[in-house]
C-alpha cells in the first residue's frame, strides 16, 4: 500500500535530559499518526459502532531507534498496514527525516467490544471497519 | 493542619533538554501527591460513592519554581488543605530538598457526579467525603 | 497585540481515566505554542545567542479550566505577551473551540545564560530579543 | 539472575480514554526500573565516568500487553538482564499482580560517549561497569 504519511516537530516536553526526543514518545507519535490514518479512512481507535463501541486497545509496540531526534527537529512518519487479521491489525511506521531513516516500529491493536464499565472483550473487526482497511491496502 | 508528605525520585522521563525536570511535571507530582493523601484518608479523586461515581477534576492550577530539579534527585511534597468549600477544594503543595523549598503550587477541584457518558456535574461534596477531610485538616 | 493562534487536536495519550485532557497537558499546550509563536519570530524557548546559550526556563504557571477538552477534539490556543520586563516575559493564553472559552492561562519565563553545566543564571532578556518582542506587540 | 524487582502503583496522569494506562507508559515503567536496578548497583543511565560522560540510549524497545492495568492498581515490574554485549545489553521486564502476568518486555541499550554537545558515540562498556553487572547477572 501507499503509506499515510504526517509531519510533526517535537515538542520541547517530548525531549528528555540526554537532549533527545526520549524514546516512549516514538510510541505517541505511532499512535498519533495511525489514528490520522484511521480518520482519513472514516474510522477511530474507540468509536460507536452499531449500537455498541469498539475499541483498539495495543496488544504488542516495538520500535528500533537509529538516530536520535532532538528539540524543534520537523520530521515525518509513515503508516502501513502490515497485517490484518480476524481480531486484529498491525501497523509498521517508519520515522524519516529527508532521506535519513530515524527509527522503524510495529503496534499491534486488537478489535474490542468496550462494556459499560470498559472492559475489553476480543471481537471480529467488524465487516464495514475491515473493508475500509482493506480499501487502504490496496 | 499537619501536612501530608510523600517523597519522589526524578524519573528521566520527566526532565526535558534543559537537564530539569519539565514544569508541567510539577503539576502531576501534586496531583499524585493529592491522591496519596486522599487515600490515606480512604478516599479518591474519581470513586463510587452511594450508588453513583464521583470524581473531583481540576478547575485551578498553580505553580511557582524557584530551583530546578534534576534527574534522580528526591525532593518532598507537602500537601495541606487550604480551602473547603461547598462543592470545591483547595490544596496547597510545597516542593523541598531538605531546607531548600524549590517550588510552591496551589490546584482546586471541583467535586462532580460523573455521567454514564462522562458528562461532569458540579454537586455538594458529599457529607461523609467532607467530613474525612475536615478531619485531616484538624 | 494580535493573539497569535495554533490549532491543534487532543492525542489519545493526552487523555485520562475521565475521558477528558489531563489538566497538565494544558501547560505543554501553552508551552508549544509560545514556542510556535516564537518561530514566528525568529526566536526560540533555547537557543545560542551571542558566542553563547540562553534558555527561558519558567518561573510561574497558572491555569483555570472551564470546560473539558476530548479525544480528537479540535481547539485552538491564542497567544499574547502580557508583560515584558527587564529578564522576564509572561504570556497570556486562551483555549477556545468555536465561541467556547475552554481554559484561560499565563506563564512567566525567565531570562538565563545556560552555562557549560546547564547552570541557569538569570540575565536581561538581550536587545534583539526583547525588539522582536516588542515588534509582536505593537 | 534473580529478577530485580520494584513496586509501582498507577497514576492518574498515566491513565487514557480507555481507563487503563497508555501502553507508552510501560516503557517509561520498564527505564525507571531499570534505572532503580542499576541504582542498587552502584550505576546509572548517565553519569560521568573517567573524566567522561557516558549514557545508554536505548535501541530496540519491545512490549506485549496481556492485561490492562487501571487507575491506582499496585503492580511489580521484575528486571533480569537478558543479554550483555560488548557495548549493548538487553533488559527483559515482567509486569505482574499477584500471580497474573500484565505485560513483558524488552529494551537494548547502548553505551555511548556523550561530546560537550551531546553527540552520542558508541563505545564498549567499560570494565568497571561491566563488572558491576556480570556480578548482578551470577
Amino acid at each position: 500500500m501507499t503509506p499515510f504519511r504526517i509531519k510533526r516537530r517535537v515538542e520541547f516536553h517530548e525531549t528528555d535530559t540526554a537532549q533527545i526526543v526520549h524514546f516512549s514518545n516514538f510510541f505517541r507519535y505511532m499512535e498519533s499518526a495511525e489514528v490520522e490514518f484511521l480518520r482519513s479512512r472514516g474510522l477511530s481507535v474507540t468509536m460507536p459502532w452499531d449500537g455498541e463501541h469498539i475499541g483498539l486497545p495495543r496488544v504488542s509496540a516495538t520500535c528500533d531507534f537509529f538516530k536520535p531526534i532532538r528539540f524543534d527537529e520537523e520530521f515525518e512518519v509513515a503508516v502501513t498496514i502490515e497485517r490484518l487479521g480476524n481480531k486484529s491489525v498491525t501497523y509498521g511506521f517508519e520515522f524519516t527525516r529527508g532521506s535519513e531513516v530515524l527509527a522503524k516500529g510495529k503496534v499491534t491493536s486488537v478489535c474490542c467490544r468496550v462494556g459499560p464499565h470498559n472492559e475489553l472483550e476480543p471481537i471480529p473487526i467488524p465487516a464495514e471497519y475491515r473493508a475500509k482497511l482493506e480499501e487502504a491496502m490496496s
